[in-house]
């Protein structure tokens, strides 16, 4: 199953893939649909035209957003880092998130603006203490994400909190997929990030160090995972900070991140408003 | 204004102190009480006596719970780091919220159990842009926390979340206080964080290297704060892991954390069981 959700002058929704259409399922929950319950309206269901409303992310406000660092051993080798025997998890908050065809926000206050494509698991079944073996059962399904971060802000404390939660600097969607409609934990796939549609991420999601099902049982040793939660499982080699001479995204150019068997995630960068932070 | 928020039979609810008892306003929002909304409303409601009801955080799911590290410059002294010139600032999920009374669990997997006690500013009012001068007219109130931290997993990684973010780790309440009943920013009050009555970490919220106005100007450059998220200030000097020998907090303590013109909060440690574990 493929969905995705939308805003319809300030009513949000979800629809549902069909043969030739989208079903529209109204204001339902996404992870709901995902894990199958709203399964026998779809044939019925009114058909709705997604050029006529407005992309949201998947899920507007995932009660946790886990994401993970240093997750591809490519990239740890372009960090700062060594590459730890851990999971390196940091947050972002919801009010960093848009949705696809939206524009990624370059800030006043920082022009160091990097891409990260990276693969979502969302979670569809609480877990806690689950094996690897059960996590995978766990997850309603997977979609995109562009993890766009300020590497400036990102170093300037020991933490990466500030960097990576600019608001409108987490691009997310535009579809879900049901677990079962993708090889098991999302593996196998191709990962791709371009700028301006030249190809600057070109990875698999076999090369994660952690998998989905590790992540899931580890985080889940700490910390209850609940349906909505998200798990932003990091990013490859290839990022803007790491280039010679680096490469930040700005005012103009538009990234996409492809992922095999989910999509697109398409954004325009553009210059935050010198009037909108005066106004505040 | 002193408020509180209970859970009965699985009702949450909101008190306001009164002269001699607490008026109970019933599922009214915290923060907007907090913002005066419901002042009218005190004086003719009935009262509860909270000793028949449940403790619950001021907020079970705050939209945000930003957590400042290294804010006071004698508790970076006894950490790995050091100061660095800008907020270092980690998240918690509300998942790892538990209310004053409740254990704090030692969890199965780690013994180094720490104690933190914290400031707690709650946002009253959007922020984004917002100058230090203007800053702590989008402050709501202030109470109280304990950052419980598994110190073997906060080092795991470069990132400490999951040792912050442990299920019932994070004491947040009872009370939370209007911010025009507090010195403007909560500073100079006292903190002391106490285990087992004997006092561990004492020292006066003027100390802070960031005050709340710093933090929620320097935040708002980059992140919407909006009513309901939490910053949680960060701890002084005299974390049981600075100590030798080491000082963690193991089952059949009671650990309080005490701020001036606030209240305390206390709560005793319990073990994670292991049939729960295993049953999950």
């Amino acid at each position: 199953m493929r969905v995705t959700s939308y805003d319809r002058n300030g009513t949000s929704g979800v629809a549902v893939q069909r043969d030739s259409d989208w079903a529209d399922l109204g204001p339902v929950d996404l992870v709901e649909v995902l894990n199958g319950a709203h399964a026998d309206k779809v044939a019925s269901a009114p058909a709705i035209d997604l050029a006529t409303v407005t992309a949201a992310p998947p899920l507007a406000r995932p009660g946790k957003i886990i994401c993970v660092g240093l997750n591809y051993s490519d990239h740890t080798d372009e960090s700062p880092y060594e590459q730890p025997d851990y999971p390196t998890l940091f947050p972002r908050f919801s009010t960093s998130l848009i949705a696809d065809g939206a524009p990624i926000i370059r800030p006043l206050v920082s022009q160091d603006l990097d891409y990260e494509g990276e693969l979502v698991a969302i979670i569809g079944k609480s877990a806690r203490h689950v094996s690897k073996e059960r996590a995978l059962d766990h997850v309603a399904g997977y979609s995109i994400f562009n993890d766009g971060s300020l590497r400036d802000y990102q170093f300037k404390s020991p933490q990466w909190t500030v960097g990576k939660n600019f608001d409108d600097t987490g691009a997310f969607g535009p579809i879900a997929v049901s677990a079962d409609e993708l090889p098991a934990g999302a593996k196998g796939l191709r990962l791709q990030t371009r700028l301006n549609g030249k190809v600057v991420q070109d990875a698999n999601t076999d090369d994660m160090i952690y998998s989905v099902a590790d992540l899931i049982s580890i985080i889940s040793e700490a910390i209850t995972l609940e349906p909505g939660d998200i798990i932003v499982t990091g990013t490859p080699a290839g990022i803007g900070m790491a280039r010679d001479p680096k490469l930040y995204m700005k005012p103009g150019d538009v990234v996409e991140v492809e992922i095999e068997g989910i999509g697109i995630l398409k954004n325009p960068i553009v210059d935050e408003k010198k009037a909108a932070a005066a106004a505040a």
